[in-house]
């Protein structure tokens, strides 16, 4: 059963073999011949841990490879790096700690897991001196863990600014495009496969809560976890927001945002009218993007498939590569966490925007001046209001407010909804300033 | 003179403050408390050489750090990273070799001279056991040259293609968005200061073939030198020319393209006329832009700001920080050359192209059929052909081709430049197909 392995091979073991798990097992193959070449050692896949070893060994033609016994990988001194493919937090969470208490070194593409239990894993792998990766675990193809760790790594980064969850920017992208309803798009994602049967996690901003947290915490230096995150879906958005969106000159997008101003983070997903001429403005479809500021690079931009068996398996293995050249040169652990800070967060009501409010009102005279009063009392400062249009005795009324306190404008908004000359609050959404 | 350093500290020499150098000493002002978390030592910056020490001591307020003789640096052991920000190819080739051989490792801005003696440099670091790193030589503060090397060594790289001069998508933007010619924006770049005095280097296509040759060796994992790249500028560009490429879709960029089929390299700086759905005709002003293909991640773009003092900086900064924490954890020369192929450059007349030609004839009939014979003959395939406008007896025709060969086409188009009733060939440009 033991192979010879000579000094300069590596061994790996994938937990999983689903989706992003066959793609890995795929993309180690295509890489075969190039690796020894790309990192100076050859990579062996030693076991792969499934729950179905038959399905798995036929998928693989490899059944000797195939174990559902997670001991047998912790035991083999061989196998130096564990990439967890499975997902979810349990039993995701105890496999990696285990593999870490064993020495090995983790890969991991498992958002749910990383946004919960960042800084503690971390800590665990730099006790342990070995390397924790998990590039994968956000926006899947496109490199952004890598790039804010090291490439950015001489600013004070002040903004993170993503489209992290490709169903939604799907869905978002047909109704601007094709003028449809939510519910209209999210019935053809669903045929389409690219939206899941119970599609909450992605259409409440739960993926993507997950996503800007970790991306917050590696930004900013501080940790940011999935429960910091306020978060606010797509599923009130209409048609109608979408075309009053397009005559300011925005789009509207689903956004996990996290800024920072050096002494508290605010953070939260929801979603935003963005400037045409925004570089997120053009990014559709199930494109993903992660706009960042910076004090030294002002802006840039990553953008790329932000799910799929391959993109994905492209992020994993690429940090099984950076893993191996760290075995190999003796150095794991050469970053590990970098959240040296504890910024407080900042409450959501204390968040400061711009809204974009939609309203229908009892058509009759006075009725603005009583929203303007509104607001007036709720310190909620008004930039525009404008009556779009009138259906018998309603009328809708498009109010964009200056940046608010969010607290001061939801008072405000249950006000208006409490008075008896509104018929229905159609929308609040957030407007992005450049 | 010499200051106490503890064992945690590691000393820098700037070469140069111009621009870049400059900023490389405000970022690192900048970031003085955080490096330490951030790196795990303290960064001092110990010297800084220049020709005119007056003036750098008057800038900086720091007499003591300015010299003019590079023997200092050389011979102050706690000086363990030299960043080279003078650019050009002498003095700064030497004073980069003097580093190496002294066991010191380099960070370096400078496009020019990577371009030209990539692998020659890589090699001496590589033979010294000294990191050599050059993410600013590329595409200014974008994180490029990284991910190439480490997030996206995963794939097989099909195509590196990009936006990288500022200069010239300035131009072009202000063509494309005022109606402007060519020679009108190129006055105004240059009282904006977006141009040089002399811009050939920019207009000319030379500046982006430097950053494409060093991008496509590191993509394709094989040597490629300004020598290998073909060049063509956007001198020729008019306002209808932009504006009949906007009628099919279009935009006119600078690309830098490097393409690889696995077995030969096809690399050139060219204007190209690019769909309005692909990722980079969006990207204008002065922004950059890099989009990358390849097996795995699909495709992937990176855009930012290309140039300028803090933003260059940034990516010398983070540069430095790179190589601080390799001498901490003694991992230096991790990543190294990664030319392991010697894949062969396509010479350009076969580099195959879809072509855009405009063309002014005389205005009688039978000259679309010549046009069509001329093409027949050179093995062009045509895809449409359209008469776009008269003015007295002239006819402005519009040529589309199928993808063919640059040599067949360059031959088909000399043709028609040679015959009578041929008054100008206005434009020759290609097309990019997705």
């Amino acid at each position: 059963m033991d192979k010879e392995l000579d000094e300069k091979t590596i061994g790996i073991a994938l937990l999983g073999l689903g989706t992003v798990g066959f793609g890995t097992y795929k993309v180690l193959k295509a890489q075969r011949e190039e690796m020894p070449h790309k990192i100076g050692v050859r990579l062996e896949l030693r076991h792969i841990l499934v729950r179905d070893k038959e399905k798995a060994a036929r998928r693989t033609g490899e059944p000797a490879l195939v174990t559902d016994n997670y001991d047998e990988i912790l035991k083999d001194d061989k196998t130096q790096i564990v990439a967890e493919l499975i997902g979810g937090i349990e039993p995701a969470r105890t496999y990696i700690e285990k593999a870490l208490m064993a020495g090995k070194h983790v890969v991991t593409a498992n958002k749910d897991l990383i946004a919960a239990d960042h800084g503690r894993l971390l800590d665990l792998a730099k006790e342990r001196h070995c390397d924790l990766m998990f590039e994968a675990a956000v926006a899947g193809a496109i490199p952004v863990i890598t790039p804010l760790k090291q490439s950015l790594a001489a600013n004070h980064l002040t903004e993170v600014m993503g489209i992290v969850n490709g169903t939604t920017n799907f869905i978002l992208t047909k109704m601007t495009q094709e003028n449809m309803e939510f519910s209209e798009v999210l019935a053809l994602a669903q045929r389409l496969g690219y939206a899941e049967a119970d599609p909450t996690a992605d259409v409440e901003g739960l993926d993507a809560g997950r996503k800007i947290a970790i991306m917050a915490s590696i930004a900013f230096n501080s940790r940011v976890s999935f429960e910091n995150v306020s978060m606010e879906g797509i599923r009130q958005i209409s048609a109608n927001d979408i075309r009053y969106a397009g005559e300011m000159g925005c789009v509207i997008k689903l956004i996990g945002m996290a800024q920072c101003d050096g002494s508290a983070i605010e953070v939260y997903v929801a979603p935003m009218l963005i400037p045409k001429n925004h570089p997120l403005a053009s990014v559709n479809d199930s494109y993903n993007a992660v706009f960042v500021r910076g004090d030294a690079v002002q802006d840039v931009m990553f953008q790329g498939r932000g799910a799929g068996e391959l993109p994905t398996a492209s992020s994993v293995v690429s940090d099984i590569f950076e893993v191996a050249r760290n075995i190999e040169h003796g150095c794991c652990g050469r970053i590990s966490c970098t959240c040296y800070k504890q910024l407080p967060i900042v409450a959501p009501e204390n968040v400061r925007s711009k809204y974009f409010l939609r309203v229908e009102v009892e058509d009759r005279i006075g009725v603005l001046a009583e929203l303007t009063d509104v607001f007036a009392r709720h310190k909620v400062s008004v930039e525009q209001i404008i009556q779009k249009q009138r259906t018998g005795d309603s009328a809708e009324i498009v109010v964009i407010t200056e940046k608010v306190r969010e607290g001061d404008f939801r008072k405000a908004v249950q006000c208006i909804a409490d008075k008896s000359g509104t018929r229905r609050i159609c929308s609040t959404i957030r407007v992005h300033t450049l």
